[in-house]
């Protein structure tokens, strides 16, 4: 369970991060939107990285739930379980006001002089990818995808792809970008032989 | 012609920025890096953002110079052209070793907040699949692809999974990303029907 305050203080930054970014992030001005005292947040984190770390790990968590929710979802065949995904993930963009994909953001501004956020990143990602691999293998083994497909590379490209779709969306303010790219490698990826 | 205390800012900019975003990068220390003095800076641009704005227009310039010899180039199928303008943006990449994108690091830093740079960074994209465009048009016209074909979406499409293979890539140091990416495009492309 995780403490009240500091519940708060994540779920406001990761709104904050979403929007600004890291570096642009101060923590004065998330205390003084949240309403929490200097010295609370320093009981619950060493620093801004230890915070926004764990920020992705309650993104992550969240993520996790909806992902296992898709994956084990036996109403819908399995290429479907992989795109339902994406659409709950494009709600959650929609009530956001399509800004993106935190993990994008934070791996692009990060990545590139952050060892830390560069492997924290890229973990994330890898554990979305085996979540959709899953769901593609499913599909393999019931003869939706042809036996000789590589899955974990398709379920790499799907995220990825998302990612760029993401970004697109975020330029936008639409959800165009998102449902484009999810038309194009569904149709791509049955048409497989 | 660039004067060229301008253009060694520039130059130097990208590459900073590339690496660690528009935030973290103090002019300070692109003025050491640089050892051009803090008047010349302020000689050729009013603040960083109108710094920023200007090393995107390089990026910009050298973007359109390899388009448009891709776009124009006689030698290979149109789909291979636009294929090639991707192939030359991997190169550039793996020179830089493998950091991926700045107009999607700029665009997923900056335009959650600054209406400016989404714009801009938007308009950059656009112009990238304008050109892409052409390249696909010329394929849709010789029967590479079919009458019925959106184009201008298949064309912001692959610009769009591109960023996403970018930031890929910048997560992994690695060229595999915008490999599987363009396989996975262009056998999708020649299978529309």
């Amino acid at each position: 369970m995780v403490h009240p305050t500091k519940q708060a203080l994540l779920e406001a930054g990761a709104e904050m991060l979403l929007e600004q970014g890291y570096h642009a992030l101060g923590i004065q001005s998330l205390l003084t939107e949240t309403g929490i005292p200097k010295g609370s947040f320093y009981h619950h984190f060493n620093n801004k990285e230890d915070f926004v770390l764990g920020v992705v790990d309650l993104y992550m968590d969240q993520v996790h739930e909806v992902l296992d929710e898709c994956v084990k979802d036996q109403s819908r065949p399995p290429l479907e379980r992989a795109r339902g995904f994406f659409e709950k993930t494009r709600t959650k963009y929609r009530e956001e006001g399509y800004l993106g994909c935190l993990l994008g953001g934070l791996g692009q501004e990060l990545s590139g002089a952050s060892d830390v956020f560069q492997s924290r990143i890229e973990q994330c990602l890898s554990e979305i990818s085996a979540g959709i691999e899953a769901c593609l293998r499913q599909a393999q083994t019931q003869g939706d995808l042809p036996e000789d497909t590589d899955v974990g590379t398709l379920a790499d490209l799907l995220v990825n792809c998302w990612e760029g779709a993401a970004l697109r969306s975020r330029l936008r303010r639409s959800p165009d970008p998102l449902d484009e790219m999810l038309d194009f490698y569904f149709s791509a990826a049955e048409s497989l032989d």
